[in-house]
C-alpha cells in the first residue's frame, strides 16, 4: 500500500511515524511544501524572544533522520499543487527547481495545517508587518529583531499574540497589543482575561482593547498603524496574530466537503468525503467533546493525536477521533492562563444552562513560603452538575487545575466529583483542600441550595431590590468597596442582627466568597433572604475593571 | 442537638465547620487535648527546616477565631479520658489544673489522630531520640537545632522521613537515614524509590537500607544509634519516623468496634458501632477506592475531607464517604515522589492481575530549557486496561501527573482513555504527546498486542532463552549497556536482518523503550520473535540497582 501524506509537520509526522510502527512493509511519501519537517511550532515565539538559544533545537527531524529511523520517505520543498482524485494522484511542484511530477497514492492523507489571517488592511504588504507559522517566518520576525527593531505592535491578544508579546519585551522592544475584542484572550471570558490585563499593564505593555486595525502606513522604514479608535502607533515591526484559518486550498479545488467553520469536513475517524482521503490537524473541522456540532480546534495536542488516529484507521484499525475539548494555555510574563471546555461566552451563544463557581486561593499552602494567587472559574450544569468548562489564571500551578478538570471533563465528573478529588497534598504542591476540591464544593453548596449566590453582573441592579452589605475586615472595606454597600464585618454579624431588613434582599460579600457564604448561613438560618457574591470583591473587580468606591 | 468533637485538627475542625455552616443553632463543642487547634500539621517539618520562618504562621486558629467566626466552644488543653457511651457523657480532663467534669452530648464524633509509632527499643527514652507530630514535638526537635545540633540520624525513610532529612540538612546538619525497608519510601515501588535514593545520595545523605535500629544508647548528651547490621551512628538528634498508629485508646475502652489494621472501624457514612458516635481521620480505617477492605490511610486530604462528610451526616443528610485512593507526595531536595492507587508490590500482595508501563520523558518539550526528567510507572488491568495506581519521580511536574491520574483513577478510566487525554500544552507546561499520553499509547500497545514487553525482572533469565540485543547509538552501549547485550543500532537494523536467529526470543532494548519499541515493529513484522524491555536501560538499572558491564 502507498500512502502519500501532505504536510509533515505535527499531524502530518505522527500519521507517518505511527503507520510506519503498524506497517513496515507500507510505501509512505510525505510532501512537505516547506523547507523542514517536524519543527516546534510552539517553540518558535522562543526563539525570537531568545529564551530557546539554538535554532537547530527547534527543528526535530529532518528528511535523513526519519529514512534512517522510519524508512519515511520525506520530501522537503515539495508542493502539491492538485489531486486527481479519479485517477488517485497528486501533481507535485519540487522546489527549489520547480520540476512537477506526478505522485500516485492508494490513500492520501491531508495534513496542510491552518494559515494565519492577513486581513486585506491598507498597507497589509508592509515589509515590517509579519505573521508568524514556519520557521521563515520566525526568522524574518528575528532578523528585524536583531537588526535592532526597538517599537513592536502585536495585533491580536490571543495566545499567540501574547507569546510574542513576552518574548519582543525579553528583547527588550517596546511593545503595545491590539485586539479587537475588549479583552485580551478572547478564549476566556472576560473578567478571567483581566487579570491578565493587569498583569500586562505592570509589565508596561499596553493594551488597545475594543479596537482594530484600519491601515498601515510606512514610516521611513519603521509602520504606522492606524486603530480605529483614531490612535495611530509607529513601531519597527508590527506581528500579526489575529487568528487562523484552515488551510483548505487544495480541499476545494479537488472537490472534498468543507464544513460550515471553513475546515475540511471529516467523518468519526478522520475520513473525508472521499473515503480514500484523509485529513488532520488543523486544516480540519471535527467534532467537540463539549459542544454539538464540528470545529475547527488548531491545536499541536489534538493534531498529533489526530494523525495517530488516522494512521490507525489507515492501517484498517477502525478507531473513531473522540473529539477535542479545545485545552489550551499561555505564559505571558509570570502570569499563566489555561481553558478547556466551553467558556461563559460560547455556552450563552450557543443557548446552554449553565451555573458557575469562581475560586481565588493560593496555589498551595498558604503556611509555605511562595504561594501563588490562582483564579478559578468552573462552568457545569444546572442540573446534574456535569462539567462544561473551566478556566484558570495566576502563576504557577494553573497547568495543572486545568489538567486535572480537563480529565475531569473528558470522564463526564460533575462539580459533586470534584469535591472528592484526591489530589496530591504537600505544603509545596496543594492544600488539604485544593483549590479544585473548593470549586467542587461551592459547586455541590449551589446545586444543593445552600448558596444561593448573587453575581458581579447583578450589579448595580442589586442595589434597587436589596441591600448589598460587606462583611470584610474594616481595613479592606475601607480601602475599596462596592459602591453604595454597608459595612458589617462577619464577627459582630450575629451581634448586629438588628441592623438588617427582614424584607429586603441582602446581598452579601467578602473578599472571595467564603465569609459572604458564612454569613449567609447565619442569616438564612434566621429567615433572612440573603445571597453571596460568588467570587466575591475579586471577581467584581475584575468583571467590573475596578469600579468601586 | 449538641455536638462533641474530640480533636481539633484536621478532621475535627472540618467537621465542627461544616456543621456550623449546616447547622446554625447547634451546639458544637470541639476537645483538644493539645495545646493548640487546627494547625498546619504538614508544616511541620518546614518551620524546623526555616523554610517556614513564622512559627505563628503554622497556627490557622485559636479557640478566639473559631469563636468568633463559627461560634464555636472550642477548648484546647482538654482531654477526653473515658466516654459514657449509655448515658452520652464524656469525661474530661482540663490542664493545666487537672480539673475534671462531665460533658454530655447528643452525638459524639472521634478525631483523635494517629499516634507516632515508638517501638520498644533499648534506650528509646534518650532525650535526643524525638517524634514528630505536633506543634510541642516540633518546638522540641527546633531547639536542639537551634542548641547546635551537628548531626541527624532520621529513622525512617517513609514520606515525613524524608522531608525531615531534608529538612535537618537545610540547617546544616550531616544526616544519615536508615530504613527497615531495601529501599527508601515504601509506598513506591522499589525501581522507581531508587531515583530519590540516588538523589539523597547526590546531597551527601547516607541513607542505611534494609537494617533496623536495635537500641540507642547515649554518648555524653549524643545519641549511639545500634543498627543490625552492626553500624552504630552517633548523633545529636534520632528523629524516629517509622510510621504511625490509629489512636484507637477512648474507642477501645468505650468499646467500639476496631477493625483489623487497627483502625476505629466505621460505615459507609463514618458511623462507628455506635450509631450516635462518629469518627473520621488518621484513627479510622475505611475503604480505598482500589482496594477491597477497608484500610487506615493517614493522609491530611481525607481527613479534611471525611469532617465535613461527617458533618453532612450529623446534619440529616446521608452522605456516603467514597473512600480514599491514598494519593501522596514528597519533596526531598529537589526531587519529588509521588503515588495513588496501588502499587506493584500492593497488587501482588492481594493477588490482583495487572501490567505495568514505564515513562521516562521530560516533564515539558525538550526544546524549551528547563525540562526536567519525569519518572512514570502506570499500573492497569489486563483485561479491560482499567487504571489501579501509578507513581510518579521526578523534579517539577510530577504533582500534575499524579493528579491527572488520581483523577482517571477515580473516575474509572483506562489507559485507552488516557491515550486521548487533551491535556494543556504550551513547552513550558507539557509536550503535544504529555508523558501520561505516553503512558496510555504503551499501555494501549501492549493491551493491542502492538508491543510484547520484557521487564527488567526477566534478567538473567532472558539471557538463558534469547538473546538481548541493545539498539542505542554507539556511544551509549559503550558506556554501560545489560552484560550479555550485543549491539545493533536501531538505524542499521534493517540492513543487519541477517545477524539476528530465527528461533531464538530477541530481547530488545534502548534507554527508555521507544527506539526498542521501533525495533520490535520491524522485527515482528518480519516474523522474527520479538520483546521489548518495558521502560528501557533506564527502568533496567533502577531495578537492578546499576548492575551493568
Amino acid at each position: 500500500m502507498k500512502i502519500v501524506i501532505i504536510g509533515g509537520v505535527a499531524a502530518g509526522m505522527s500519521t507517518a511515524a505511527r503507520l510506519r510502527r503498524l506497517d513496515e512493509q507500507a510505501q509512505i511519501v510525505v510532501l512537505e511544501r516547506g523547507e523542514h519537517v517536524s519543527f516546534a511550532n510552539c517553540g518558535l515565539p522562543y526563539h525570537i524572544g531568545g529564551q530557546i538559544k539554538g535554532r537547530e533545537s527547534l527543528l526535530l527531524h529532518t528528511p535523513a533522520s526519519l529514512k534512517s529511523l522510519l524508512n519515511l520517505d520525506v520530501r522537503t520543498g515539495h508542493e502539491v499543487t492538485g489531486i486527481d482524485r479519479a485517477g488517485k494522484v497528486v501533481q507535485v511542484r519540487a522546489a527549489p527547481d520547480g520540476r512537477t511530477y506526478a505522485e500516485p497514492y492508494d490513500k492520501l492523507v491531508l495534513c496542510p495545517g491552518a494559515q494565519p489571517l492577513r486581513p486585506p488592511l491598507l498597507g497589509i504588504e508592509h515589509a515590517a508587518v509579519l505573521t508568524l507559522r514556519n520557521v521563515a517566518d520566525m526568522d524574518a520576525i528575528k532578523a528585524r529583531v536583531d537588526g535592532g527593531a526597538k517599537r513592536a505592535v502585536v495585533i491580536g491578544a490571543g495566545f499567540i499574540g501574547l507569546e510574542m508579546v513576552e518574548s519582543l519585551h525579553a528583547r527588550g522592544l517596546a511593545v503595545e497589543v491590539v485586539e479587537l475584542q475588549s479583552q485580551v484572550l478572547p478564549p476566556l471570558d472576560h473578567e478571567m482575561a483581566r487579570f491578565v490585563e493587569d498583569h500586562l499593564r505592570q509589565k508596561g505593555v499596553t493594551a488597545h482593547l475594543g479596537t482594530s486595525v484600519t491601515g498601515f502606513r510606512d514610516a521611513q522604514g519603521a509602520v504606522m498603524v492606524d486603530l480605529q479608535n483614531g490612535t495611530v502607533l509607529t513601531a519597527d515591526l508590527a506581528i500579526l496574530a489575529v487568528g487562523v484559518k484552515p488551510d483548505t486550498a487544495l480541499a476545494k479545488v479537488a472537490g472534498l466537503a468543507v464544513g460550515p467553520q471553513g475546515g475540511i469536513h471529516v467523518d468519526a475517524c478522520l475520513c473525508t468525503s472521499d473515503p480514500d482521503i484523509y485529513a488532520a490537524g488543523d486544516a480540519i473541522e471535527g467534532p467537540s467533546r463539549v459542544r454539538a456540532g464540528d470545529w475547527c480546534t488548531p491545536l499541536a495536542g489534538p493534531a498529533n493525536r489526530q494523525g495517530r488516529t488516522v494512521a490507525d484507521n489507515l492501517a484498517g484499525r477502525r478507531t473513531p477521533w473522540g473529539g477535542t475539548l479545545g485545552t489550551a494555555i499561555v505564559k505571558a510574563f509570570n502570569i499563566c492562563a489555561a481553558s478547556t471546555g466551553m467558556n461563559e461566552k460560547s455556552l450563552q451563544r450557543d443557548g446552554v444552562a449553565y451555573r458557575k463557581v469562581y475560586v481565588h486561593a493560593g496555589h498551595h499552602a498558604g503556611y509555605y513560603p511562595g504561594a501563588e494567587l490562582l483564579h478559578l472559574k468552573v462552568l457545569f450544569a444546572p442540573d446534574t452538575g456535569r462539567l462544561l468548562g473551566a478556566q484558570a489564571v495566576g502563576g504557577a500551578g494553573v497547568d495543572k487545575r486545568i489538567d486535572v478538570l480537563a480529565t475531569a471533563l473528558t470522564a463526564g465528573m460533575s462539580v459533586f466529583d470534584l469535591q472528592h478529588l484526591e489530589l496530591a497534598y504537600a505544603p509545596q504542591f496543594g492544600s488539604a483542600k485544593d483549590p479544585v476540591n473548593m470549586a467542587g464544593f461551592i459547586g455541590a453548596n449551589l446545586l444543593n441550595g445552600d448558596l444561593e449566590p448573587w453575581y458581579a453582573e447583578d450589579y448595580p441592579a442589586a442595589r434597587e431590590d436589596g441591600i448589598i452589605v460587606d462583611v470584610r475586615p474594616k481595613a479592606d472595606y475601607e480601602a475599596a468597596h462596592v459602591p453604595g454597600a454597608r459595612h458589617v464585618p462577619l464577627p459582630e454579624l450575629r451581634a448586629r442582627l438588628g441592623e438588617l431588613p427582614a424584607d429586603k434582599t441582602i446581598y452579601l460579600y467578602c473578599k472571595i466568597g467564603f465569609r459572604s457564604y458564612l454569613a449567609m448561613r447565619i442569616l438564612t438560618q434566621r429567615g433572612f433572604k440573603v445571597r453571596s457574591l460568588a467570587g466575591g470583591f475579586d471577581t467584581f473587580r475584575a468583571w467590573h475593571g475596578g469600579a468601586t468606591a
